[in-house]
């Protein structure tokens, strides 16, 4: 029961729902839902896939809760699939040529082609969590995928947040953590509540590890957005910086325009140049942008690790979501 | 049981599942979909709600077996969510300026917005097939939810086809069955087989209703095929001939293909002008174009008309799903 047996059969559950579209007419459409995946096409492989969180928050919390964790599988992919979807759709919405060093679904095969590999990958989650009627009873299968599709409605009011912020210089904290919880803390929120049931915790300890996935969340996010501007770019594998120049509303940038100081000043004079972004990440650092992140993330940290504590993760698998989220958490080392 | 009286609860249905997102954060967002519903805005009202035949379907047929339809209401509004998904990302992917007469939620909003919007309604397609819990086994809902999936899937799958087929100049009658099964008969087939699940039918009679929904979702794409090359530009809302000047690959023009004629010379030579549209179309009825296609509208009108007998519905909403059978497939009457 460690991490990496688990990441095959996810592969595995993967494809089985990919395949669904693996037929005579629609080869070329298969294929871009696999080039995506990162199983075919160039630059495929496991550097490609991405690291597949998701699923393992699902099937490290079923198999904590003491039970076998095999069952959990459609649901694993089901998260990892939306997780998918969401990131194609993304890329178009934001205009990315790049995704992992690769080119995008869009820059590929153009944007309405990518719009409807992300409808694809997005009904093919649906698929995936009815799939778990194999296994469960359907008052389960129903329970999880309420539990999904409550998620989605977040993901889609978090994106509505994040654009309708473009070019807006009126924000405050405030306003992020009601973005990036749709954004990025919803669906982890989810893989750990969805384990949690198909595992048979109790409604409290459900709750439990809810709240873990929801900080996990919070704090990745707050981490990612450090890095972002003062991260290394071997560690994260972006440009260091690059959130200054494409205009994030990010919690250090939003922090540092509290101080309406030099950071505000500039960032209120328009887009930052890539010459400018080593000086200005300083000054932002100087007007409490890090130092106030770096707060926010350790809290979220700490409310994450304890709501897992209280979750009470048993055997191996508890184990291995300790070591999850420590690895999540603790990313720069 | 006449449609009319239906129509006040279906759009209650469709309200209910849309002011999810009526939260003081996603005030703008929540008027997007509203917008898009017809419900707001400008040119809002009966004309810009489209006539809500899928969910008509779906209600009337679960009324035509012998039970209530009010407790199918949430499939009803499922479906027309999913339809409605479909125009949005539709029109982005096809950069078409107008919907019913009124600006598209990409030329209102832009295109990152329209994405996300779509992608709204699609969750709630989802929130409201599981709304069905309260009123249903479990084990109905998954079955529901399975259809539901399953037709969205082949929703993609049509509009792939659609758009891998742009511009291609080697089309024959036999690329057009698929793409016209996913992209109009499969949501119609699915109104049907859910009515009738939800109407309790036992297996044959949901594949009674089923097929009738394949057919009429054929037949009525024909026409609408005819409608677009020869039709009346005050009955279908469409300018004449449009087709024609899109590249459509519609069941007309593949059928004059074939005829290696004047036709298909010139539409090898690449674009249609507005003022060849006339000569054109007649050189295609000259040439089978229009024959070929209304034959196969009878062939498929009647399959569809034959199904609904053998699927024998019961009392008014019986007779109301010929009517609405019969009102489909006779517009230009």
């Amino acid at each position: 029961m460690d991490i990496k047996s688990l990441l095959p059969h996810i592969e595995l559950a993967l494809q089985k729902q990919v395949s669904r579209l693996d037929q005579p007419r629609t080869k070329l459409f298969h294929e871009m839902l696999t080039y995506h995946m990162g199983w075919t096409g160039e630059g495929s492989g496991p550097e490609a896939t991405g690291k597949r969180i998701r699923p393992l928050l699902v099937l490290l919390t079923t198999a904590a809760c003491g039970v076998e964790w095999q069952p959990a599988l459609p649901a694993a992919a089901a998260v990892e699939l939306v997780h998918n979807f969401s990131l194609v759709h993304d890329d178009i919405q934001d205009n990315s040529p790049k995704r992992r060093g690769r080119d995008t679904v869009w820059t590929k095969w153009g944007m309405p082609m990518a719009i409807n590999v992300g409808d694809a990958l997005f009904v093919l989650s649906n698929q995936a969590i009815v799939d778990l009627k194999e296994n469960y009873p359907a008052e389960i299968v129903v329970k999880a995928a309420e539990i999904l599709h409550n998620t989605c409605l977040e993901l889609t009011r978090g994106q509505y947040l994040d654009m309708s912020y473009e070019g807006r210089k009126d924000l405050s904290v405030e306003d992020y953590w009601p973005m990036i919880s749709g954004k990025t803390s919803a669906l982890l929120l989810a893989c750990c509540q969805i384990g949690a049931l198909l595992g048979g915790a109790d409604e409290e300890k459900q709750e439990a590890y809810r709240s873990f996935g929801h900080y996990l969340g919070l704090a990745f996010q707050v981490q990612d957005d450090i890095l972002g501007i003062w991260g290394d770019e071997k560690v994260i594998g972006k440009s260091v910086a690059s959130d200054l120049i494409e205009g994030k509303n990010s919690l250090p940038v939003l922090a540092g325009l509290k101080k309406k100081g030099k950071f505000a000043e500039r960032w209120a004079q328009g887009p930052i140049k890539p010459d400018e972004v080593e000086e200005l990440a300083r000054i932002l650092a100087s007007e409490d942008g890090y130092g106030y992140a770096k707060e926010a993330s350790i809290q979220m940290t700490d409310m994450a690790i304890n709501s897992l504590r209280e979750a009470d993760p048993q055997g191996e698998a508890g184990e291995a979501l300790f070591e999850l989220a420590n690895r999540l958490l603790n990313r720069e080392q």
